[in-house]
């Protein structure tokens, strides 16, 4: 939506201030014993009391049956088209590791793998040799210079890095060169478009030196390179919204989130009850606020419900200290579904809800899967939220005469 | 929906009848002492009657958080699609005060304004001079002449006029000379695109025989225009729809909207029983209805809401009229939300209800905003409408073998 060309005109500088709360993961599956899911199951008596006031209803992370990973998901909370704007494998381990990424870079991620004499693949994984012995490995990378490029190499875990190409006429489009399988050597990168034949070059280049550096090593003497990814050119959520945006995160991966949709970071500590501090030290001096609660995905993902609706339970108690600032717009939203009992990111529709001086205050009686869907916002695709929170804080005003 | 070409030959022509009533600004929002809308606080027997053996929802105008004016909020009843198919304001000023406008006519609004010695801007409203001193001006400045085209200029109100160009090949595609502050001349009007290169010189020598012939004026010695529009190119409902589609409405914008979406204008009176009366007499001789009721909008707009409540209770005893005339169709819409508390149009889902041999009668109790939300149909574009109403007087059949 954010890039719907008709409404520009539409959208005013005001003062009014936007929270938008997103908990990863936020939506589950009924317990088989229970028939509850794990939001029914938690004691939530702040988030059910906001959604008796609020507009609720649920969101569609890209498209119905679709489950989005981190990027897609909250790129249409933030009003992108996840379908549109496509973050690639090798962007997103960038950020995930907090690697500045600028417009032009190219990001892939590597990994050390093991070849015998003749340069045939032993072992793709190089035995996941540990951090310990593979950051070593990554500083000799990174001393590898290439023609007009600067090079860097950054470790990640175990036997995982980031390779990141900075300089002038970079591109994603070429091929990978793990052939997905031992016993064959590491493929020769070439151009998938003519624009991309300057970085296959370079790239195989880099892959000649990476072998000659690494041949004394038992385990982990090549290198395998994945995910070609440049940054989608986003238009900027300051200038299309008009808005000061802040993006509060304890996890590097969504501080990157943030900033491609060109936030600006704001530093917190580890815990979410940090971020809600941030959140309070910070309320003055912007009046968009993208803040992160991740435990909810991490326990969904783990397959434990118990730990879920713990994690849910443990963020309800904070939902009064962000409600004690009186934004204009409060949201509650998640990227995506992770219920337990699938241990993994999902396609189901997500609760939302919005509190404002401006919705019908609908009588919902708890914040959960089948409650919001009865909500007057209906289910709505997650790019549009923020025409809601827009509207809602008096910064999107009449389209047409 | 209009222009869903899969589902052109779908549509046959029949006999039967679709009335579309339409409630300017029918949504609300809870009065803060009762919690209860407009449409909760109001006694609508008949309304409430209706909606009990209705089909029920709410209709989004635009997009959620997206609120509509006039022109964005009828086309998207009518099937088109508000972000595709844009009236310019210029363009709908004329149709304001039924001046007809044809498909490569230009508009502009335009106000008289006064300038110093040197031709900087002393008022840029003239000292909201009324239209009984401003429509001889208009006269005079519809005595101007420009090659090739005609030249046409209407008094609107007090200091206001539309101007009207008609000839081959004019633009929309110009700049506006109001440079919206005082102390400086007005602006020279310049293309935005090479098509609006003749337009622009015509508008020039426009702005400068106007200034000749009102230089003599204390107020109102020069024009500002803006808002250059020409009528979207709209497919035809009477072709689409294959219906024969009348507009019954009191106020001049609302025949103007009809007109664009190429239905006939029946003469009416002033009042909405003036209205009902002309539907009664033309129910023979058409087979699709659009009737407007516009006091609902302009007490919400007044920020009354205890006027907007007896607005809708003024309407309540016609609803019989309309129903006598047993529409095998009778669908009571609004264009967009003017909760009272707001004192404006708002994006929030607009009641709905489609009244049929066909529909399932799913007992709503009450037709305001959160009982049509529990309803059968949901919360769903308002373009779509038209496809209930067409498919319930089967006039829409089956798409696809």
């Amino acid at each position: 939506m954010i890039d719907l060309e008709q409404l520009h005109d539409c959208y005013i500088k005001t003062s009014s201030k936007i929270v938008l709360l997103v908990v990863d993961g936020l939506g589950g599956l009924p317990h088989p014993d229970t028939g509850k899911s794990e939001l029914e199951t938690a004691h939530l008596p702040n988030l059910d009391a906001m959604a008796r006031e609020s507009a609720c209803g649920l969101t569609i992370p890209v498209l119905p049956g679709v489950a989005p990973g981190s990027g897609p998901g909250h790129l249409a909370l933030f009003g992108y088209d996840p379908l549109r704007y496509i973050i690639g494998r090798g962007a997103l381990e960038a950020l995930g590791i907090e690697v500045e990424l600028r417009p032009g870079d190219v990001a892939a991620r590597g990994n050390f793998c093991t070849v015998d004499g003749e340069g045939k693949l032993v072992d793709r994984r190089a035995g996941r040799i540990p951090t310990e012995f593979s950051a070593p490995l990554c500083h000799r990378l990174d001393t590898i210079e290439l023609p007009g490029v600067q090079v860097d190499v950054f470790p990640v875990q175990d036997y995982r890095f980031v390779l990141r190409l900075r300089g002038e006429g970079l591109s994603e489009a070429i091929t990978e060169t793990d052939p997905q399988i031992n016993g064959v050597p590491a493929l020769t990168v070439k151009p998938i478009e003519a624009a991309g034949e300057k970085t296959a070059n370079l790239v195989n280049d880099f892959v000649a030196q990476a072998g000659r550096l690494l041949a004394e090593e038992e385990r982990g003497n090549m290198v395998l390179l994945r995910g070609w990814a440049q940054l989608p050119s986003l238009p900027p959520m300051r200038d299309i919204y008009r808005i000061d945006p802040a993006g509060i995160a304890a996890y590097p991966m969504y501080r990157g989130l943030a900033t491609v949709a060109n936030m600006r970071i704001v530093p917190t500590g580890k815990t979410f009850s940090d971020e809600v501090d941030t959140l309070h030290e910070e309320f003055a001096n912007h009046d968009f606020f993208f803040i992160h609660y991740k435990p909810a995905d991490a326990a969904g993902e783990d397959g434990d419900f118990g730990a879920k609706v713990k994690t849910l339970e443990d963020l309800d108690p904070l939902i009064p200290r962000i409600r004690e600032l009186d934004p204009d717009v409060f949201m509650v939203a998640g990227d995506h579904s992770t219920p337990a009992i699938m241990a993994a990111h999902s396609w189901h529709p997500v609760p939302f809800m919005l509190h404002s001086k401006l919705t019908r205050g609908e009588g919902i009686p708890s914040f959960d899967e089948r409650a919001c869907g009865t909500g007057s916002i209906g289910t709505i695709p997650a790019t549009q939220i923020m025409l809601l929170a827009m509207s809602h804080s008096g910064k999107l005003t009449k389209f047409g005469p």
